[in-house]
């Protein structure tokens, strides 16, 4: 019997409290990297009602502004009056940053500590993950759940919907039938809004003119719910309605729960921080797997000890739709790509200021030229090597 | 063939700096809860050298002194000294804490709104897992990686090592043979400690004194490796050698990525907030539907639109271990569990002062009896309308 389910994967604006401090910790690592590609950093953000707190670890020769790079991260992302919930020319920003600690330090540099080698920056656990369910090798919710958060901010900007505001959630529930997306169930919508317009005019703009144009008609049917602004009023928002905190959207930032995730943030971190490259290396092996043709869908795990350069443990899970086995592309992978932090920075050319640009709709999925882990150059290497 | 794969979960001592924040986002529920059950919170914490920022949307006509509270919290993990890197009774608290915004409460409180009944505190995705691999239906790695850091906590309050210091962490890489942990791959852990303890000495002591007492010999073998404190130095720790937030260790706090997650975090957050309450349902759920017999592995996972009461998705997956089909387990859940807000507050019994003690050591796979979410109580009857 074909089996049959309904998943459900959400994504969230530019202007969601949690993504502007991701944005904020990602623009002060961007302007470090520009100027000092070597600088340690770790830095986190917490925005409330007209505040902004800058915290973290950072040793760097760079010359940074804190809060010159808060108000302007702000002010891009469309809070510039206090009435839409914050005003980045009137918020407060204070800071609170410390060195790394040199205990930490000395397990990460290169030529020091127990591991000569540039050991990880810290312990932990980091997944990858791809599937041939969309071009972009993405699950199916989570990518046209970014989708319709692009276009809000797109038709928010424009002007084409001028009473939109910053702030905004999305939601998709997909029908799969046999591991494939088959309609989607039920879209949920929230946006910030001018007080001005009417729940109905704002649910019928959001469906035409937001929803719509991004969701591919296939999959739409008479039966597709949408669930727009449910709380009926959605006025006061941003760090206004809801205080943010870097990493605090790690399942929107990646795989929108299709797949497993370590717990690792990435906004603010450099990537000494496995925490981030491998989960970017981790993408990278998996997709390359799927663009090869070894699966339909793969999942890999890496683990790192804190100050050791390889990995403790790999996994590679192919749920039964693997060409070979998962032992097999465990030794491709061991081949094929290095997983120490250092091979991994190499590989992806990650010593460059490219970060902002992650901190919304999502690290994975993209086809900015930037996002080297997105790159499949490795598949047909890998493809011809598993003798396909 | 037998499938044979190595996977890694960590855990944190109540010491690392994330759990100092949720202990103290959860200390600060709880002082509501005891006075107002039906306050509404959603409390962030910062802390970084010598300073707690607290913060978030709290509605309460509770009394309630943030100051007092951070430093009880700070008191009870034992940071009590800057030089161990946090001083409970000379650190700064800051507080900006603002109300529920009105907007939100009026889709969540009974009667208001477009749905009148009590809808979820916002949108989002949750789920529940439970496995048959350890008697408290956990995943082995998560759950011995907390008993070691208990026991961290144990030797160093109890005074038996008295050089420990607050700060810790494990890693735990199990081999799993035909989806059984049949051995304990590489056992990770770095604690914070007296400058004046030599490696080797941390090191045996640490082995001997911590880790062999709690992991189950039968999967300790000749080649299982310790890396303990592999940086070489772990002297600083705690918020000076690392700024922590509220809800940046969802993982550790759930699966240790065993299960997937929707990425809600739980401390602070009073049960009105689904990412919270539904999790939690949804680990009762799962535990119920492997401890009537159903399957050995259940996940189950829900998902909410924000001011609407029922759940928008609700799926299950046994990874075929099922003993009945897996939509038949969604009818039996259906039937036999609420998933409504006001349902799960109420099965669960979660407006009562509970939250603390859930705030480090795993939120699930602890036998406290008034963790209620773990309890069994429904599986005789599941197991009778399955004709089990
Ligand atoms: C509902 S809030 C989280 C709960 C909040 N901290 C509280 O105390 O009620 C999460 C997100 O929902 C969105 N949101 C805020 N106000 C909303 C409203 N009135 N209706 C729908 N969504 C809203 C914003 O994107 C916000 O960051
Ligand atoms: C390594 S830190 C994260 C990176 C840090 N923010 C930085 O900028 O380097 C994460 C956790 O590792 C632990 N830790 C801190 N110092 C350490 C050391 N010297 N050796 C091993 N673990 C350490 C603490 O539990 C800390 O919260």
């Amino acid at each position: 019997m074909a089996r049959e389910f309904l998943f459900t994967s959400e994504s969230v604006s530019e202007g969601h409290p949690d993504k502007v401090a991701d944005q904020i910790s990602d623009s002060v690592l961007d302007a470090i990297l520009a100027q000092d590609p070597l600088g340690r950093v770790a830095c986190e953000t917490l925005v409330s009602t007209g505040l902004v707190v800058i915290s973290g670890e950072i040793t760097t020769n760079a010359d940074i502004n804190y809060m010159d790079i808060a108000r302007e991260t702000v002010k891009r992302i469309g809070y510039d009056d206090s009435e839409i919930g914050f005003d980045y020319k009137s918020c407060a920003v204070l800071t609170a940053i410390n060195r790394q600690s040199s205990d930490i330090a000395q397990g990460v540099n290169e030529g020091e500590g127990l591991d000569l080698d540039q050991g990880a920056g810290d312990q932990g656990l980091m997944f990858g993950y791809a599937t041939n369910e969309t071009p972009s090798l993405m699950p199916f919710p989570i990518y046209y759940a970014h989708r319709i958060m692009q276009r809000q901010a797109e038709v928010r900007k424009d002007g084409r919907l001028p009473w939109l505001r910053p702030d905004a959630k999305s939601q998709l529930t997909v029908k799969y039938v046999d591991g494939k997306p088959v309609a989607i169930d039920t879209v949920v919508v929230s946006t910030q809004h001018h007080p001005d317009v009417s729940h109905a005019d704002l649910t019928e703009a959001v469906i035409e003119l937001v929803i719509k144009p991004v969701l591919p008609k296939e999959l739409l049917t008479d039966g597709t719910r949408y669930l727009i602004n449910p709380t009926g009023r959605f006025v006061i928002g941003g760090p206004n309605g809801d205080c943010g905190l870097t990493g605090r959207k790690i399942i929107v930032d990646t795989y929108g729960g299709a797949a497993h995730h370590g717990g690792g943030a990435f906004s603010g971190k450099d990537p000494s921080k496995v925490d981030r490259s491998a989960a970017y290396a981790g993408r990278y092996v998996a997709k390359n797997i799927v663009a090869a043709g070894l699966a339909d869908r793969c999942e890999v795990q890496v683990a790192y000890a804190i100050g050791v350069a390889r990995p403790v443990s790999l996994m590679v899970e192919t749920f039964g739709t693997g060409k070979v086995s998962d032992e097999k592309i465990v030794e491709l992978v061991q081949k094929h790509f290095d997983l120490r932090p250092k091979g991994i920075i190499a590989a992806l050319n990650l010593l460059r200021p490219i970060y902002s640009r992650t901190a919304a709709y999502g690290h994975f999925g993209r086809d900015e030229v930037d996002f080297t882990w997105e790159h499949t150059d490795k598949a047909d290497a890998l493809r011809a090597d598993a003798g396909l």
